[in-house]
């Protein structure tokens, strides 16, 4: 896993293009459209219980996104969750707000066990909380975790047996024997609401994208977060930082990833 | 219907500020109520069953886009349909993955069955599904249909007895007796989320303020692909395409329609 | 109440950095956790009936706005509503729509009726129609309303002792007992969608942070206001004036507001 594996893994999606059905939020559902084609992917919306099944069948990974979850939405989770899992289609779950409300909470937890995960994406307070380790959550917004991010990432990855990425200043992605930091990505990308949302977008694309499930994570990790930088040179604010954001993964290619990124084993 | 015809049918819609009622889903609903504004529309979004015949009775034109449907939403778009219909409001439908699965092509045949759609605009995948002729949709985007694509819009058109507007590289819109292509447009329109569903509802602002059905649809075409030309010397990329389309399309005026619609009966 | 007191009113909102829970349409939501992002807050968006009680026990304010309002939507707004009267913490309603369909003008008014509303903020034509004085509303936008406008939102707020807001090109916030005018923005913020959400947003967070509540929103108003002015310089028509907005609201200071503050006691 090196810069090579990363750069590798955005050509495969530029070149096969995968579908990736969204089962998320009405928040930040536009910017996750739009990442998910800027990265070059395809994205699809879909969450009414009697057209999800079919919906994920057609597709290369699916995100589960609870950033404004109701009770219709977390069954119609469940019932795509399980055709993917049937088809072997990977899920990315996104548990935005785990910890800030009980029903958020109980409704990672219950994707979490009723369906096969393969990467829980989360930030800092998010993580603590489905570790159990402690993790401060304030509305959708990560206020921190207790302890050490690289071994609670490790351990809860381990004893789940699924990859868990956590989103940071420093993101932090390991599959229970390897972990690995990266350090690309701009203070400017927390400025606005959706990043967080379109990260996992951009990992739904590259799992559907690049066989080796880790190496995936990390390589969109890496991508979104050296598009993260180059917008942040264009822009004049939060506001202009986003339209530069979409310009800046459009134009990202295998080369400047072999460049710019910055990982490491941790 | 010559350029001028389109020119003078902007012209309309900048003067009489039409109110399109939309029903429509929640990826691109946002750059919907833009495109309505900026090409001198009002536009309002209602869905609740309880409201939306009162709603659409003060519309100009209602748009019905199943881009994220619902059994509720189908529900609220047959009772403001049938009261469009009562009034001689113009509906604009936009089957939005039809042929993708089961429960889109279904609600886009139901509500061609039991309301009078004015137009019915689509992708060429969705417009060749819903013709019976073959399309091929992935997710909501259009990857091809099968025969000679002029044809298959004016013989639907024809046998529908409704306007057929197809987009695509080069936009088709016939009724049955008349086909026009339109060559305007920008290939960067189709590298963001949500141009196809602004292109229906500019088709609404137009369908509304311009007497003629065929010429507002043509009218509706030339002027949004005239802006998305426009935009596109603008951009940096798809990110900054989007604010500079809207910007092309407020500033568009008859007169640059009259020297840029590149229109022909086919 | 000066322009010294509404630069006093942003300080707070950056430093106390307040969560502010929305429950809002999927219209301009998007805008609505960025604008209050940019201004300072933090925004969260939820409206689930089993977590908003316990959402909003966390936050500094409740935004309470029916652009796309639906009975379960109202059902969660009154739950959330008697939570934040209980523990005291501050409720902004805008009433979208109100006058167009009965289920707005119902819907508001049973808001204000079993809530205790701290803001009520509005066009004209809505608050014309609330206050029974004669509003008219076309779809979301306000046509008009009969009367002083001074006189109607003064006598609105003092007959039921709350804050009364009407943005407009020149916005008047009273609480029965003084009146303020704010000659604050730019007509291009009548161009895009949103405008007057994220001006809800910005009221919420200003009535979070600072002590007094009419001070807070007359804040409010000014900082979104200059923020208005100062993106139009940067703007080539209303798609490039968003984010230029989102980019002024960021990079606002107190002396700025000291500066370019343009209020009135009427």
């Amino acid at each position: 896993m090196d810069k090579g594996t990363c750069a590798e893994a955005l050509r495969s999606v530029r070149e096969k293009r995968p579908l990736v059905h969204h089962i998320t939020n009405y928040v930040t559902v536009n910017d996750c459209a739009n990442a998910t084609l800027c990265i070059g992917g395809s994205p699809v919306m879909a969450d009414a219980p009697e057209e999800v099944e079919q919906m994920v069948s057609l597709a290369g990974a699916l995100v589960l996104n609870i950033g404004t979850l109701n009770v219709q939405q977390i069954g119609s989770m469940i019932i795509a969750g399980r055709e993917a899992n049937r088809r072997g289609i990977p899920i990315i779950m996104d548990p935005v707000g785990a910890g800030a409300t009980a029903m958020r909470t109980e409704a990672a937890c219950r994707l979490l066990k009723e369906l096969h995960v393969s990467v829980l994406k989360g930030n800092g307070g998010e993580i603590g909380v489905l570790a159990g380790t402690g993790g401060i959550v304030r509305g959708v917004d990560s206020e921190g975790m207790s302890g050490d991010p690289a071994s609670i990432v490790k351990e809860l990855a381990g004893s789940m047996k699924i990859i868990v990425a956590m989103s940071g200043a420093r993101d932090l992605v390991s599959d229970g024997r390897r972990t690995f930091a990266i350090d690309n990505g701009d203070s400017m990308m927390g400025r606005i609401s959706g990043t967080g949302c379109m990260a996992t977008s951009v990992v739904g694309a590259f799992s559907a994208a690049h066989k080796d499930p880790l190496e995936a994570v990390v390589g969109a990790f890496v991508a979104f977060g050296i598009a993260g930088e180059r917008a942040a040179l264009k822009a004049n604010g939060p506001g202009t930082f986003k339209p530069a954001l979409f310009d800046a993964m459009a134009a990202l290619t295998p080369e400047g990833v072999l460049e710019h990124a910055r990982l490491s084993e941790v």
